[in-house]
């Protein structure tokens, strides 16, 4: 099942990509550029909701994309219909007939999903024909910098929670189907233990939460026997939300529903509160529940959580044990975009050799790093030490260089007896999977043992400690050396 | 085309949903309230981005998907498959069969795409059995809060651009797939003349715009080299990127580079920014292009803008005639969750009377309206003065009064000789379309006219001036009633 349903859509989204792929990829295929070897990189700028890491998440998406991609043939009859600022069609119709037997040939290596990574490591490097790999810009930009957002600010909700279940929530406020259905997919990379997304539960496997919401409450005449009913049709799953009316008393009345439901062999789960001062309720139901005898009873929360107000209602001493989050978690509300980014890094001549590349542009923040990069995590008594970001082409000389890209003047080195590992992995050679990638479950496994090699100073979420990930000293000289290049060349 | 393509999707979409609505369905089944008739209306509590209004969008989508609604053999299997807290099916084989026959037979009353909506305004209103109303909350509030918000977001980037074009270019930093999709379309109906998005372009006959990427510029040898390579590609279709390198020696490559096509009778047609200080160069640019012979082409410039920005552009005289908007139009940046909610109002008792519902909360920001509700929008020389929310079933003794939302203790009455029409029209009765929805080009002209209607001070995006738009006297009144019985009731 899993297989074959990442995504939930049927139709053919070869279209899915901005309008200037398509001009581009008609531009080479024009200049007979279409096969020029060429290497792009899917790299982010800063670190995102103020934190040191993303957490990677998409690729699965993303490969299913680019394995199905083919354009059909309402895909060309559209692009035939296109007329530039004279009436003229744009493109002529030998190119829609090369996309129509276009499939995807590239080599692509990726950090796995779940991989915690730094600002200017390459996720995913993709290796192919000019005009393939270039047309991939748009749709893995789209489907890595959503889901990578979500599974990123999951790590921080899930951290705050210090081991407490946390539930996705968010279908409601998510932005379009797909924004509430790969979210829920990141959500759970990221560490969450489920999802109310029933459409996630059934295409990826992941488990589905819910039990009533406040309208429940208000079909019936009063809220005990709205209680009681929802106990007789779901025995086991009993979690009553109590502040339709009032929350105290909705939390008397649970107690009161449950002592009448153990008497017929039903277990009172736990209660949600979902508005009010958390803080103060969750405590003053705590006791009600216990002295009521519930002290198994759980309490779950939810209300505009996120990883701010957690940490907060736990130093306030809060009793919750559940956190169903929602908007803040599915858009990643303080920061609603991941700022990935995807350039071309290295072309080959005609004469088939090598060419680095690299765009100065006005902002510092927008030069990008040329080459073709790997990522080499360093350990040292199991926590991760430091990154270096380097050329496969180039021979590394030991010891080690890296540039600490906070002062590009200061050289660091890894301690001796480090070890290390590259962090990118062959995924697709010409178009075709290397093996089969992880399953989900396995995927979320995987983050949160390497999210906890990272030393929690490193992890909190405001102003975290530095991590070394930078450039290979050879790799930074080099990079200098084509700036230089590049200005005289261009006459800058 | 249009008709059958809303959305994207192809199989069943019946799970898309909170599982909470499954486990409620299967309560009111067993609870034989499955067809007891219920009113729930979607309405918002806050003025989305400190403005006024809320542009509505995303019915149509919510239509197809309501019309589609079927829960598929796959569905049933996965729904069978699912487990209590002690292992035992939380479904009993009969209600997934009752499930395989549902359809949707609702009535549907909502304001058309593109109306200008105030908070409490219901935006939608759903009556029919209680199970089929409920069921839709998820993906009404999925569809209808996203649209709604990207649409509300580019009423005010539109504004703020004062009649220039504005193209929607968020695909890559957008949630999703569905979240750049369904922003393509919210985009236009906010506003925008067109989206980089083509499959936006085929599936929703929306225009489509970009020419290329820096990527472009890179794979050739010099700046000039890709700027001649792509006008001889595509003639009509010239806007050089100039940025790539450096702005002003780009601008003065392009001029060079349209000198030359000029001879072979091809136009640039303009150049676009994408980094540094938009004020500085685009001014300096148009010094460049005026001198050599360009007056004609345009300027566009993206990167990071919303509608703050460019107010502030224009203050400072940049030189920009295209705008192209990525991440804050696409994701709504600074609130990128609209707070639509859909609740419970009316149900009928078991004599068939109506019975008005309130949610009183520990919040009175999630208090709710009881009643089954309808907007009234009163006009004075063709601007909008004032709305007032009013049950259907009460009688309205004129002049009516209105009661201010800012002051409970203020009463107002529209003035003498204004004109009304009232904002939800039918759209489905039985589940089936009353008439066929507007294409989308007319939606969005709908709106720009509709959006027109009220003062400027009122759209200003910064501290608008207040606009009425309050409950009808009695129906508050009515309100505060049920409080006062729910308070009696439940003891509180």
């Amino acid at each position: 099942m899993r297989e074959s349903f990442v995504s939930p859509y049927g139709q053919s989204l070869a279209l899915l990509t901005d309008f200037y792929e398509l001009t581009m990829a008609y531009g080479y295929w024009k200049k007979q550029l279409q096969d020029r070897e060429a290497v792009f990189q899917l790299f982010f700028r800063k670190k995102p909701f103020g934190g040191s890491f993303a957490v990677v998440a998409g690729l699965e998406t993303a490969v299913e994309y680019m394995q199905k991609l083919q354009f059909d043939s309402s895909d060309l009859d559209y692009l035939s219909s296109l007329k530039g600022a004279h009436g003229h069609p744009l493109f002529e119709m030998k190119f829609l007939e090369y996309l129509s037997k276009l499939k995807m040939t590239c080599d692509v290596d990726a950090m796995p999903e779940g991989t915690p990574a730094f600002p200017q490591e390459p996720l995913i490097r993709v290796q192919g024909p000019l005009l393939q790999a270039q047309m991939l810009e748009s749709v893995l930009l789209n489907i890595i910098n959503f889901q990578t957002l979500i599974a990123t600010k999951t790590s921080r909700v899930v951290l705050a929670a210090q081991g407490e279940p946390v539930i996705e929530f968010g279908m409601r406020r998510a932005q379009g189907i797909d924004g509430a259905f790969s979210a829920a997919r990141a959500a759970y990379i990221g560490g969450c233990i489920g999802s109310s997304n029933v459409l996630a539960g059934k295409l990826l496997g992941m488990p589905v939460k819910g039990t009533f919401a406040h309208s429940w409450v208000m079909a019936f005449s009063t809220e005990e026997e709205a209680f009681e009913a929802y106990a007789e049709v779901l025995p086991e799953n009993c979690i009553f939300l109590i502040d339709t009316y009032n929350t105290i008393k909705g939390a008397q009345k649970a107690v009161a529903v449950a002592k009448k439901l153990k008497k017929k062999g039903i277990e009172m789960l736990g209660v949600r509160l979902d508005s009010g001062d958390l803080a103060h309720f969750s405590i003053q139901v705590r006791k009600i529940l216990d002295d009521g005898g519930f002290p198994q009873a759980k309490i779950m929360a939810s209300n505009e959580l996120d990883e701010h107000l957690i940490r907060d209602l736990k130093v306030q001493g809060a009793k919750i044990d559940l956190w169903g989050v929602g908007t803040h978690l599915v858009t990643g509300k303080d920061q609603p975009a991941f700022d990935g980014v995807y350039k071309l890094c290295a072309i080959k001549d005609k004469k088939g050799k090598w060419v680095h590349k690299l765009k100065l542009s006005e902002q510092i923040a927008k030069m990008t790093n040329p080459g073709i990069l790997q990522v080499r995590r360093y350990a040292m008594d199991g926590q991760y030490i430091a990154d270096m970001i380097y050329d496969i082409l180039f021979s590394l000389v030991e010891p080690v260089r890296i540039v600490d890209p906070n002062d590009t003047g200061l050289i660091r080195t890894p301690e001796t007896g480090s070890h290390f590992h590259d962090l990118l992995v062959p995924v697709l050679r010409k178009g075709q999977l290397v093996k089969p990638l992880p399953k989900l479950s396995a995927i979320r496994e995987y983050s949160q043992t390497e999210q906890a090699k990272f030393a929690l100073s490193i992890r909190r979420f405001l102003n975290p400690q530095l991590y070394l990930a930078g450039l290979e000293k050879s790799l930074f000289d080099h990079k200098l050396r084509i700036i230089e290049e590049i200005q005289t060349r261009e006459a800058l």
